[in-house]
């Protein structure tokens, strides 16, 4: 027997009557407003050339790193699972590794990655069974079918899933081809880029070297001197700009910064570019870089996101077999009162500097980052990400940072996610929880109706909207 | 349209009706029972002289870091708000500060600062519509007149509020003129007290230098003595329990603790007050002094109570316009295991100690805290304190600490405030909020209602009566 | 007047009516499954010898650091409660200490070692009347009564539990001479043990000269040298899964692995074994025998758990007057990202071993034991433990682990007490709070029924029993 796959229309709503009452009227005022996605890893060659996706495993299954580390976890190979190895594609059916994902459903009880999955299912894809062993071939075979018709075309998708902007983030050394290309197609779709420096920053990256090489060739700049290497960067950022960027993004181990003088930061710079890099000089080139954004983000505009406390690439013989960003990233303890000092106390006070800091650890929620934020001008708090996008973790989000930050020192939602199709799953999940929250202090007295609806929408859109100067 | 002002009769009380109606009648038990306020910060010149207030945004906003840090974070100054700068009064308008105030409503929702404003609004000046710029003139005008009367004098109001004894806090350099004017007075309220001699301790304090000088000046001591510096400690104990203080109050840095031989200590006092003052030592001496302070507490009997885990004045920039306590002080993640164990290798078996200990890192709330109080005879837990004095975390505070520490290792509420109108609000959300959390125990059958009733009488008079030896 | 005592049937279960009526369904799934205990710290004597257990101050009180760590926290001595001091019987009389407990009930109000009590008292002893002073006496008869009978006797006990499998915890250096008088007496209850080694690596264990001198005798191997360690630990380990282990325990400070090179490794227990012990040699010893047990459990197949982030024996006084476990152990923050690197370096991703991690550090639970869990084909998470084996403690644990890591990377429950009675109760504690928190999730179309029936069984029954081997 096949299970029925339902999408509950209360899903994610508190189950006291009163409480979910407050929620769906909540919703009703956002379930159909746009979305904005102001920072994701979707491919930008999706939109740029719109041919139609492989099937369902290729789009669904090999490069979502939620989905597969999971059945990783339990022992099943990710060359099985279409996943695939450094410099070679897999040679797994692709078929095969959508059976074994069938059969392995149970793991993803209780799970986001199942919610979001039952979303695209039904609603992308109308199917009114869940998978299973049962109907993992049918499944793959009405997948397959759809992503061959025109509607199932990445630029119908975007616009049938109501999307008014979505960001993706390249690095300084990529030429940005596809988002020229999407500017030039006179599509109207707005896809945008996100500057994500860090391949030139930290000396530790394993492309540090080619990276700085293709950065030098774009930009003409000699980056092996300190002056060079900052007028690079302020070119790439203006043409980042120039194809629809408003923001920068910071993938740090910490959240350190600092705040050289000239002389200190130029020897620093010296040292690293020549490869004297212990890890306490990549940290610290890394930290005085942020600063240096920061400096370069009050000239021309850009909104800085950091985005700490990833242990990455912690399994070794993957990482080695593999590559990076595949499910073996381990979030640390992260301190934000120390590391963030030396950057707040040279801009902290300057409202026309905006910085989004996130965190993979929640114990800085109430601890540090919202009292930080609901301080500083300059700093405003990313939502619940990575491990923590999920109901439990934007419930822990909101209830830990809305009493001492309030709802106006953060910035709605961002999926941060590779899997295009899911989009919609996430950004519903995000207005469901918080219309839930709000729904609490309605009911308990805590916050009008009135302000809730407003709060919702903000939530949803024009919070956002403004952190991200859209 | 101006929004009505309605203070809800069940506000705060979960909104499943079984839980809801256990709440109602534990809340009952409480609602009108005095206040206990034996921790704060208001000011003892207020009962001394009981002049009148002058006027909203002087009395409501400029003191309040809660409510003006909130503005700044969105790029308000504080000039405009009405907050002196360093030494020199501010030149902004009453009435225009306000104003801003009240155009900000917004950012303060889902907050504790709304609950208690609101609190404030409908209870002390009887208003039934909410704050917007609509009413920014029309509450203005009504509190200036109020406060004009007698009874909105800080003595009718003490009164009015029903509260049985307010400690206020001092420091040891501190003449303690408006306490003996307050007891010289013969009027009846209980205003005390309460020991906090981080200035003359603290060699890292702006004012550590003249603290020890006027130190000198009150005791006739030789201060640069050790034994002489100890002994003025004894005398300003002596002189503070005469105007009714039974604590001492400590807001250090990190909840260090040390027990130096006679030798040692008297070595690292005399290189801290010759000036040779490294960051470690200053931590040491600190540390040191806890000890030092217990030893006396097992003399005089005075309640000693640990403040640990701020980063004082972390905003450069304002710290040095505008002095501390301006709403910058930002909470850090704070170890007690190891810091507290010389204290209580020392001293921690002996049940006529009584140490009060806080926290700003929640974290330590179940990993350590409870675990410590749930063992050692000489500790209690503070109520959640500062940034987690609100609903939320409140909740998280007795959710996990209960089950280790249980509910009679803990001291109840104290408000901790300068907001001298806002402490029935927050003595009221606390009861509210810890009804809420014993009903949830009574509907599932974790505690009887007979028991839930004495607890809550307990937690909001017996404990702290009990714990601050009242 | 005596208060009743009653067990609810819907104790623990959210009150919200439509969860409840889940929850009260899921748990009709395992109620009456059997117990499964793989980790504790029963006596083996009780099963071997199968003696009657003395009075209820002996049997309840006395061993349970949990109640007397309570009372002793409120200044009552652990003298007068019957808690034997260093080598010498308490000369306090039963009937006497009961009454002090019986005096002091309101302490345990809100936790979890309440429960578990009136668990015993109702199910066990039949008693209709809650504890109290007016109780005390006619309690303290009633189980000495009972317990003179047969039905009362440790083996009817373990029977009338209904429990399949419970495992005792003992060291290499003890005879295991219960578990062989078990084996041999034909008695069908499967009692096993579990390998702690813990004496003989743990330099700085006050016991550690005298379990190698044991740990030699036992396996006739030279000890002293580093081949001749290993192969003992070899030995015993075989000979503990000769009786039934089929797991090993280690109970370090905290989670360090180390992968040392052969050469190192001997270097390093040359060092220990004679007596050249720095706490950073203590500590590298212990993470490098950590990665050792891990390659012997890949060729003898013992599950390894790891217990690390207890700073032992707290209270110096307590454990210079009464020795190790009396309540005085006090968690500490856990660091597991880079802890477990090396260990996980050499054998993480080999799914024949496996690997339970437990902590007493909760925010490790969604920031580092969720992914590492989610992620290591070797890492399973173990269950809230110790402190955290309480309502709030699971329900905190399945919140932040499930979304990260499923349910599947969990190996169930496990009681880890020296309290015989209160087995059951504790498992019930378990099994309701997670049918109430697969209710929440039911209730809020998160998880269809027919899944919840199944995780539900599964954490009850077939998750430790895999996790473990059984």
């Amino acid at each position: 027997m096949t299970a029925p796959l339902i999408l509950h229309e209360d899903r994610l709503f508190p189950a006291e009557p009163s409480a979910r009452s407050v929620a769906r009227a909540l919703y009703g005022e956002v379930s159909g407003v746009p979305i904005i996605s102001p920072h994701g890893h979707t491919d930008p060659q999706w939109f740029a050339t719109n041919d139609a996706f492989a099937n369902a495993a290729d789009l669904l299954l090999a490069p979502d790193h939620y989905l597969y580390r999971m059945l990783y976890s339990q022992g099943v190979s990710l060359e099985a699972l279409g996943v695939p190895a450094h410099g070679r594609p897999s040679t797994a059916d692709p078929r095969e590794a959508w059976r074994l994902f069938a059969a392995n459903q149970p793991l993803f009880r209780g799970t986001p990655s199942a919610m979001w999955l039952d979303h695209v299912f039904s609603t992308v894809f109308g199917f009114t069974t869940r998978l299973s062993p049962e109907t993992a071939d049918s499944h793959f075979d009405a997948i397959g079918e759809a992503l061959a018709t025109e509607p199932f075309r990445p630029r119908a998708l975007f616009e049938r899933f109501n999307i008014e902007l979505l960001a993706t983030t390249e690095g300084p050394q990529e030429r940005l081809v596809h988002h020229h290309a999407i500017r030039d197609s006179g599509w109207t779709g707005r896809v945008v880029t996100a500057y994500r420096p860090d391949p030139v920053i930290d000396a530790e990256h394993e492309q540090f070297g080619p990276a700085l090489e293709l950065f030098a060739n774009l930009t003409g700049q000699d980056v092996h001197d300190w002056q060079g290497y900052l007028e690079a960067h302020r070119i790439r950022r203006a043409a980042f700009a120039d194809v629809g960027a408003t923001s920068t993004d910071h993938g740090h181990p910490t959240a350190a910064t600092a705040d050289l003088s000239p002389v200190e930061a130029e020897a620093l710079f010296r040292a690293v570019i020549a490869g004297d890099v212990s890890p306490a000089r990549a940290e610290l080139f890394r930290a005085q870089m942020l600063t240096e954004m920061a400096r370069m983000s009050l000239d021309d505009g850009l909104v800085m996101q950091i985005h700490p406390g990833s242990f990455r690439n912690h399994n070794r013989m993957l990482f080695e077999g593999y590559g990076r960003d595949k499910g073996a990233d381990i979030p640390m303890a992260t301190d934000y009162v120390r590391a963030l000092k030396p950057l707040l106390d040279r801009f902290g006070n300057d409202p026309r500097l905006s910085v989004i800091v996130f965190t993979l650890d929640e114990t800085a929620y109430s601890r540090e980052l919202a009292p930080l934020a609901g301080h500083y001008p300059c700093l405003k708090l990313g939502p619940a990400w990575w491990f923590h996008d999920s109901p439990e973790g934007m419930r822990r989000f909101r209830e830990q940072t809305t009493e001492t930050a309030g709802f106006y020192n953060t910035v709605g939602f961002n999926d941060d996610t590779r899997a295009f199709l899911s989009i919609p799953a996430r950004h519903d999940v995000a207005r469901r929880v918080d219309c839930g929250f709000l729904a609490r202090l309605v009911t308990e007295h805590r916050l009008d109706i009135d302000e809730a609806r407003e709060v919702a929408v903000d939530l949803a859109y024009n919070l956002p909207k403004r952190a991200y100067k859209l």
